[in-house]
């Protein structure tokens, strides 16, 4: 109750130097453990806050932060950037801060992530490489991490908006490195992510040595159109840099996405249903509201195959003429607020994984992608090299396998036939949540 | 007082549980603003402290991190150590933390940067900004940031090692964009770094302004071989991928360097000489410790282009039999100390780039390398996009351009002929001290 008293006294000392002001307040906890070659490198403890302040005055934006919660430091904050708003100049185009909107109901945080501590990381990536060098004694642990982080933020601005929330999640992962006779295999990882601490590490451990096996069989590549299954992480690489800018308004309005008047248009095979789904039972962030305050809610990208529409923040909804659809994300670096996702989910099907390589004759399973982030979301073109990617022949899976994709996400999009039953969370960059994935006739160029 | 005598505590507490313990504090606080698209984006001021636990325990290695340099948490960081040494496997080459030495007298730290507030510099950027848009008006200020940081660092041992240290630096930088016509300019960059707040912002722009109007003029650029002039930033980001991690001791055990067994060889012409000076007049942190504590020295590593030899830190010198040259940098982020530089200094000469940009008849003057990053340090070879590069025509600068180098570090520092009087500072990366070096007959590929 103290704190929602200071927050009161903060904002109307704000009040008197803007127009509209709007306060955040993240304060988190991050405790990791970290191996490198078989042994653990480092567990450390992290905990802090960050204040940041956004005031307009007459059109003129000041945006402060400061690494703190006093009342002191975010008064000192609150007073910096009305100075800087005094100095810059009007943005003409700048509407308004958001309206109070009605929340979804809050899902209840997971306590016991709020306590954790380094050593039962220790513990885990400690049993986690004995199991990696059991299983394969060719195997190095060349790298790894565990993590659980508790997340409290505290939005409020001068319209109403007022709105705490707070959760944690946890992640573990592992990279594999075979070593046998004159092989030495690709980095091969796999990982789990959740919002409790049942970290499925053997899981992830007997994925990643199913994967070494295979990669010591190197397969040459040749020039063909053959069926791939793309696994989560490649799915995940390629789309959050070639496909899912598209569905931003600010490229919509400043003219850089291809789906710029296409809403209603058939953009994927009807296999593909892809939607932002901040409160999805899998997500690891669940918000019901986004980082300026406005509620969330699950927005539709695609369905079966069609294009819904585009997704906006506060401020570039405005401009638009339309209204945010909860996806303002806030960038504790800059501060700033700009268009983003929550949990981007692709729709799971019905059959599993070694169903659908049991139905190819010739093709391959790609588990990661290199080079996706020089893709083009302007046009969605993209060159990758799959790797590691492993080579199936009669349902079976004989070895591993290298070879490069260039072409364009809309056409990949087309041709999606199959998404399996496995849905898998992905923590980097964008938050996925995605089935592995069939695409018919990809045109791969050997290596 | 205080602080010593709790530091002795927390290290007699250690020294229980280990064979062997190091602990290092970090404080730090960090000022900024910046600038996106002529405006001020953001101002922030953050501050804190990282402590980190090293312990050894019969050849077992534990190492804790925690954001907090308080007594309680500090112990707390001790016992997860010991923990961990506990449960990792024995480091059969270990040997032991580094023994006291001699340090060279303190640099007296400029306190003023220890009170700088982010107002000051928002007030430069503004004055930049302004200052940009007289210069020409077709100028947008895409980006900048100038920043002050402040740091404490205080690293004791059980053999014996306790010193302190602070000092502070400043630094300011923009990116201009020039748009006239159909002409939009690459992102021309110019900075200043020191070790006051006298940040000469206006001889920033003043560059930055001249190097964009060379740019407004495109020439094409073709198959030829050259004498180009590498400006600062272009040395910088090529040398830190390309030549300055084979001067690692790490990597001439594990055979990852092409200098092993050349020390005395000519790897260079004579114009060349290079060494690691934490102490360098221009450095932006002059340490007379390095992150475990050994003091620091001044380093030749190429002298009238002669190889001089390799440098170390603590655990790769024992390894090797050898001495640590003071070059064992702390990464705050995994807690770990490897081999890196202070301050990477190549000597200047007598003239004035002006003068020895009037000695060319066809040339260029390039100012930033796109792709260094890719360059691979085992054999020097490298590919890189010059851009921004300007063509000198008769001992002028007639316009921009953008061509390709593809080649070799070791054949490219043998055709230096000439470095410049005036030496910039390089705050990027391994910080670089580096005059304009001017190189003969460099194959270049038009683009």
């Amino acid at each position: 109750m103290g704190e929602v008293m200071e927050m009161e006294n903060l904002l109307r000392y704000a009040e008197k130097l803007f127009d509209e002001v709007e306060i955040a307040v993240y304060r988190s906890r991050d405790i990791s453990a970290n191996v490198e070659l078989n042994e653990i490198s480092m567990a450390s403890t992290r905990s802090g806050a960050v204040t940041i302040v956004r005031g307009i005055k007459d059109k003129r934006l000041g945006l402060a932060m400061v690494d703190s919660d006093e009342e002191k430091r975010v008064n000192e904050a609150i007073e910096q950037a009305a100075k800087m708003a005094r100095l810059n100049s009007k943005d003409e185009k700048w509407v308004s801060l958001p309206e109070p909107g009605k929340y979804r109901e809050k899902p209840k945080p997971n306590s016991e992530l709020k306590e954790a501590s380094p050593d039962t990381l220790v513990g885990m990536l400690v049993s986690a490489i004995k199991l990696a060098r059991e299983k394969d004694e060719h195997v190095i642990v060349a790298g790894g991490e565990s993590g659980v982080s508790w997340e409290e933020r505290y939005v409020v601005n001068s319209h109403g908006i007022d709105v705490f929330q707070e959760g944690g999640a946890a992640f573990f992962f592992v990279e594999l490195v075979g070593r046998k006779g004159n092989i030495v295999t690709p980095g091969i990882f796999d990982f789990d992510a959740r919002r409790d601490l049942n970290l499925n590490f053997e899981g992830v451990v007997e994925n990643a040595v199913q994967k070494v096996k295979w990669a010591y069989d190197v397969k040459s590549s040749r020039n063909e159109e053959v069926p791939i299954i793309l696994g989560p992480w490649a799915i995940s690489g390629l789309f959050s840099y070639a496909l899912l800018p598209a569905f931003s308004g600010e490229r919509l309005i400043k003219e850089t996405t291809p789906l710029a008047g296409r809403v209603g248009e058939e953009i994927a095979s009807e296999t593909i249903t892809l939607y932002d789904d901040p409160l999805h039972e899998l997500a690891i962030e669940q918000v019901i509201a986004d980082g300026e305050g406005v509620p969330t809610r699950k927005n539709v990208l695609i369905k079966d195959g069609t294009f819904r529409g585009f997704v906006w923040d506060n401020y570039w909804a405005k401009v638009y003429g339309t209204e945010s659809t909860g996806n303002g994300k806030r960038d504790l670096r800059s501060g700033g607020i700009s268009i983003g996702f929550h949990n981007v989910v692709i729709e799971k099907g019905r059959r599993s994984l070694e169903d659908m390589i049991a139905d190819i004759e010739h093709g391959y399973f790609v588990d990661g992608f290199q080079g996706a982030h020089s893709s083009n979301p302007d046009n969605g073109n993209f060159a990758v090299t799959a790797n590691p990617a492993f080579l199936i022949e009669n349902g079976e899976v004989v070895g591993s396998s290298v070879f490069l994709i260039a072409g364009n996400v809309y056409e990949l999009l087309k041709q999606a036939s199959e998404t399996s039953r496995e849905q898998v969370v992905i923590p980097f960059m964008n938050t996925m949540i995605t089935p592995f994935v069939k695409f018919e006739n990809v045109k791969i160029a050997g290596k």
